[in-house]
């Protein structure tokens, strides 16, 4: 199972109007920052959540009984936003250990919150549980192929958006995201994800040929602590040859205190990854290339920016 | 001596490639921000600045004297930006209470700080006695001719980027920015002033029929803290029948903290001014009416964000 460019494509549609065409900035001659931390919930992921629940609005598949997610994070907050713009349910589930601010956060978005097992994987579990038994749909964070063809939508937008670039820097953690840009760039740009040396799940795979489960830590592990990758981003990587490179945790924090003081861009550490990667020399683009970096998200506690 | 749109034209040409063309974000349908704060050095005010610097340049007046100029807040930053920029020394006044980061932050844009007085109309005073004696140019926070058409910069993008709308809602300090705005605009949208009630200098002055000295205080202080309005504000304010809002305190911190939480935008008081107005109800939109907020500056310590 892929994702192909026209589904990316359709996506666009399918969820125009309901997601922001986040704004470019040029920071720099060939350096452009897609600013998608200021998408809805203040993450990309309401674009694969809206593209995956009309998706099953046009099939009949989304009932009385709305959505089931589980994530304490960027995902169930868009999954309880699209869910409530369309107007369905939501249930999320989420780890005990939760911090109450994003429980509270989810709330406010008027899903139902479940908290329950110890961590990630007993919540999901539960979702599932909870999908058989209701019929409701189930939205995962990023194995999905209507969630990585909406993530991928940005690429589109960064098509028309950004000018000639050769070269787009994505975070990784599921790859639900890089999945998508890949798919939507094609030819016209590689892509290349960044991920924590801590939270490795790209690299990890491409070394051993296949998805594999890896450590899951440091400072980013809130946005992008999967596991292990996707199956369909492992797909997508191998597909369009996308490169991983691995920043570590004083390049993240220090490219986030950067993105905050010289640009005025206030982030989570997942979303300062990518930026890492060039500020840290990790990844040095040659004379004249022109780089794009996704800022994906914004959900932090501002109290740490400095 | 007042501006015309042709000279806000002008300086648009002037200082091409020299600030952002910052985006702008449709919220809502209705409701559109341009993200000015994300400008460089974290706020409008290098639009005024270069367009001063790039004028005095034209004509034989940016010596290697540099430019003198009194702030440590906002108007300091982006003079010393614009002087390092253009490759003169800058030397920036500010009163022995500046707080260290700001003088800190003016020294890594390489001016020279000096801290004289204990009130900004010691430094001020100290500035225009060092430009007599060394024939340096003076950069004004916003009332000259060449600051006021180079902020009004904002405008001109703004009839570009944002579609129709019809009223423009922005802060007033010294009024330099919205006398840019008003001149940019002329008949094609309304340009509304938004004012701290605890620093209502465009107020008091429509009240008195000319600028006046007036109280200063507040959250917004910092940014908006001008004692009396800019005659080239006062003369725009009557040419263009610009009005004046006042919000209260908890107005403009509650719309503060609701631009980070629900729009992520970390901003300075300042910058929330003018949405205050909106959010509170002190300026209510007729149906169909469309609204642009001009979010101005971010130079903000963010742990007071939540």
């Amino acid at each position: 199972m892929t994702v192909s460019a026209q589904d990316v494509r359709a996506a666009a549609e399918r969820i125009a109007g309901r997601v922001r065409r986040t704004p470019v900035i040029e920071v720099r001659p060939g350096l452009t920052f897609k600013l998608e931390h200021l998408q809805h919930t203040g993450s990309f992921k309401p674009r694969g959540a809206f593209n995956r629940l009309l998706t099953a609005k046009e099939h009949g598949e989304l009932t009385g009984q709305g959505v089931v997610a589980a994530s304490g994070g960027n995902a169930g907050l868009a999954a309880a936003y699209a869910a409530r713009e369309l107007g369905v349910p939501a249930r999320i589930f989420v780890p005990e250990t939760a911090p109450a601010p994003k429980v509270a956060k989810l709330r406010t978005l008027e899903a139902e919150v479940i908290q329950i097992g110890s961590e990630y994987a007993e919540a999901y579990q539960a979702a599932v549980q909870a999908q058989e038994q209701s019929g409701a749909l189930l939205l995962h964070a990023y194995d999905q192929p209507e969630v990585v063809a909406g993530q991928g939508t940005i690429g589109l937008e960064l098509l028309e958006q950004a000018g000639m670039f050769d070269t787009v820097l994505v975070a990784v953690g599921g790859g639900g995201l890089i999945a998508g840009i890949a798919t939507a760039m094609g030819d016209n740009a590689q892509v290349i994800g960044v991920e924590p040396e801590l939270a490795p799940t790209l690299h990890r795979a491409l070394a051993a040929g296949e998805p594999v489960d890896g450590p899951v830590g440091g400072v980013a592990a809130d946005s992008l602590g999967a596991r292990r990758i996707g199956d369909l981003a492992f797909a997508a990587a191998r597909e369009y040859g996308v490169r991983s490179l691995l920043v570590g945790e004083d390049a993240i924090v220090a490219a986030r205190k950067e993105l905050w003081i010289d640009h005025h861009l206030a982030v989570e550490h997942g979303a300062a990854v990518a930026y890492a990667a060039l500020k840290s020399g990790v990844y040095r683009p040659v004379g004249g290339e022109r780089v794009v970096v996704v800022v994906c998200g914004s959900n932090t506690d501002p109290a740490t920016l400095t």
